[in-house]
């Protein structure tokens, strides 16, 4: 009953068995797994399939010989499974999963530091092949190494078609009533018009999400998964507290193996109806079902969650002011001593939404305000021009702006000495300086970034020291060009052309850069 | 020894006497004046304007037959001097001062609405006469209604050459030892290269002073005062404190009677070496010598002032972040339940200074920003480029676009009915929604101007009402255009062209508009 013999480092292991199918399978039955190999020991919950099939996923940490044992009441007559495999090196390309590093910051599992250029859409992987086909493709092209979006269907303006399938058996509402006008209403007492067994899922929903984390891990695309969210006509939103958490069992041992994956508890935690102990609750339960720890946020639509909680590892923030947005990043990292994520800065685009029609030249203005500080930013587009299919929520193909100019930051953000960047907070009066996070960097007096945002100065006067030899760059963050401006000591004037989003690196000699 | 038999209501009568010159006639002799009419008796104080002349000017609030008495040890023999005059009506376009009115706004005496759209030039009337003629021209045809300006010269970054003239008798320094890169020394100990006698004025600096005041009031413009400022070589910054009494007894004698005078105690009072008593000690000064009450303020540079104290009649506000800024204007409303004036909001320009280069489209954002939540903004300019000739100070030629765009916001706000724009505060997480200050016309629902900021929606959907007919218009607040959209009722949608700085104004049918 094995899988396979072997298997790439922080690929996916999985042991098929076949078990009990009397009663509910999802929940009458369990299957566990031990992996045991020189460096690590996982256990880890298996789940029901379908068709009389468990599954027990692995992700193993470490290159080397493994052993495994199946066993639990779902095997027939307490019989267990156990066999041996190989963990070979990680693919080309392949780092691991993403933790926190440096308390602001995040790496791959193999020390690689891992800047996040995130994106948004909402219900992507649960439109038709097409557009999902599509969607991968505008997610390479633009360079986004990270994607938000919610394992439940989604219910809103824009977003009134069916999911390609279920996520439970049942029968869903009559969608042909909905009108852009009335949506709202069929939010309230889903009970009555859905008919849902909330305790058997429809693995088919499941492994069609997992085919689509897998193509995101193919281009090294982080899937930021959505555990729950307010926008609903199913009634997803509004089960009762066991059903949430045979939800959330389930989930955890079908994805955890993934290493790309990322748990969002919420999308807007403060428009559901639960309660603060309700997602304590779920937190607790992630943190004991997955056994490799992925990253845990989240996500508000006015007020924060408390991010000081433990078991959030950094902040998911959707901006809280429609003015001033990505610029509170220092004071957000201040605050929870955690990696600040805006995966919501509000969307470039031209709905009448009052957080869906910011200029590109903002959004991008944004996501430099946010990345100079040492925070990591999120992307999301809403045209309604062109065929009403919205990225923010279907995906499909981009149409803004600012999308193209989000490789050229990330380049600039990976050249960081050290690991990550953060502010010079002496200087907050002026603008934002950005100096690496790293103290033994920054004492080199080595690495300047000063973004000017949408200031326009057609000259900046510099004086850091009287004996580095300062190579100096001139950046235009909007036409993605680096013009060399020399070579300058003591005090010195850079010329620059006088339009917004410029801004200027200075380079020390002395150092190894 | 009397002046003129007639002047019109808000102009000024001044009577000039022979007088005292043995010691020092500035401090050792003084001249008061009682001006009786029907309806007003104002004392006040005269001062000596050299050549052995003593003045006292009074400016009548009433028309009809006035008596006056003008007496005080400066008269020789203890005589007094007394006549009657008459008050005609005041001149066409002539309003009075301007007051403050329901709570965050202003009249003018007559009653009229003052919607403040001001500039600052701080040191234009101390430039030469071409230069003085070309500012008045500037200001005439940009339609800017207040301009700031210091009664002291000023020294700093592009601002070394020398003043017209001097407002005191003495020596001072040599600036040819002045540069660019040295001038902030010069700032401190001016009294060892400077020689002057701070208890004798030159009457010619202020006399010159009180003909730039009248060519602004001849063009309907606001003269913003200000009394001391920091960045100053001559020391009239760091005069001792009966000295800074004299000054203000002395132009509080000369100034008060133009009614287009307002008192700015400071600019950036946190920069000067002075303490709180020493700011409330002038403010009572001006309390008492002033018997019309022209508007007083106090300006920041960083934190503000305590606007609350009572002789502040309104806030004068420089920024105090660089990303947000009249977007507070609710704040500092709700907090100090006086007119706000933000004088600075940074300004438009190229130059290196981190306030000093926003582009002319945040200028004129920052304006209706602040102007749609019932604030009144103030412009500046600071263009490098050019002939080094900075608006922000000397004055001259506008270089820049925001300039050009602030008649079409003022005849906007004139036309606010009843008098004053607020905003409607339940939509604030919005943006802003500007609708009237009075509570009547509010209460009408027949009047709102949606202001769209950097936002680009293409469309907008409204539903004030089901019973109101709104007469609707698109503003483009950047082209200057107003167009028709139509009468709609009930739940409508505003189609916009998708680009920023967009307005829609409704103005419900039923009521007189």
């Amino acid at each position: 009953m094995e899988a396979g013999k072997c298997v790439a480092k922080w690929d996916v292991f999985e042991v098929s068995v076949q078990g009990r199918t009397e009663g509910n399978p999802f929940t009458d039955h369990a299957v566990r797994g031990v992996f045991t190999g020189d460096n690590e020991t996982v256990q880890t919950d298996g789940f029901y399939d379908g068709g009389g099939v468990y599954k027990v996923r692995f992700m193993p940490s470490y290159e080397g010989t493994y052993h495994y044992e199946i066993n639990g009441d779902a095997l027939p007559d307490g019989e267990s499974v156990s066999g041996g495999f190989e963990v070979l090196p990680a693919a080309e390309g392949s780092h691991g999963p993403v933790r926190t590093a440096q308390t602001y910051h995040f790496s791959y599992a193999d020390g690689n530091p891992y800047y996040s250029v995130g994106t948004t859409c909402y219900a992507w992987e649960l439109q038709d092949d097409e557009r999902i086909r599509q969607t991968l493709d505008s997610l390479a092209e633009s360079g986004f190494n990270k994607i938000r979006f919610c394992v439940f269907p989604k219910h809103y303006d824009y977003n009134l078609g069916e999911p390609r399938s279920y996520p439970y058996e049942g029968t869903p509402m009559d969608p042909s009533v909905i009108t852009e006008d009335n949506f709202w209403q069929f939010t309230e007492h889903p009970e009555e018009r859905n008919s849902w067994d909330f305790t058997r899922f429809e693995p088919a929903y499941f492994r069609h999400i997992e085919s689509c984390i897998r193509e995101l891990a193919r281009r090294g695309i982080q899937a930021d998964l959505i555990l729950f969210h307010p926008y609903d006509r199913w009634g997803f939103s509004k089960m009762a507290p066991e059903e949430d958490d045979l939800y959330i069992r389930y989930v955890a041992a079908r994805f955890s193996a993934f290493h790309n994956v990322w748990w969002s508890l919420a999308n807007e935690y403060d428009l559901l109806e639960k309660s603060d102990d309700d997602w304590e609750r779920f937190a607790s339960i992630l943190c004991e079902k997955d056994p490799y720890g992925h990253l845990r946020s989240i996500h508000n639509c006015f007020a924060f969650y408390d991010h000081s909680r433990p078991w959030v590892t950094h902040c998911s923030l959707q901006r809280q002011d429609i003015y001033k947005t990505a610029e509170f990043t220092n004071e957000w990292r201040g605050k929870y001593k955690k990696p600040v994520v805006i995966d919501e800065m509000a969307y470039e685009g031209d709905i009448p939404h009052f957080w869906g029609n910011i200029t590109a030249e903002e959004m991008v203005r944004r996501f430099w305000e946010c990345a100079m500080r040492g925070g990591y930013p999120g992307h999301g587009e809403t045209y309604e021009k062109g065929d009403g299919v919205l990225w923010w929520s279907h995906g499909g193909r981009l149409r803004g702006e600012s999308w193209k100019r989000v490789r050229f930051l990330y380049e600039i953000m990976a050249q960081t000495p050290g690991h990550g960047l953060t502010s010079d907070a002496s200087q907050d009066y002026l603008g934002v300086t950005a100096v690496p996070e790293d103290e033994k960097e920054r004492a080199k007096k080595a690495y300047f970034i000063y973004y000017y945002s949408f200031m326009q100065p057609c000259r900046k006067v510099f004086h850091i020291d009287d004996e580095t030899d300062y190579h100096v760059e001139v950046i235009d963050t909007w036409n993605m060009t680096i013009e060399e401006a020399g070579v300058f000591r003591g005090k010195f004037t850079v010329t620059l052309p006088g339009r917004p989003y410029m801004a200027v690196r200075l380079i020390g000699m002395k150092s190894e850069y």
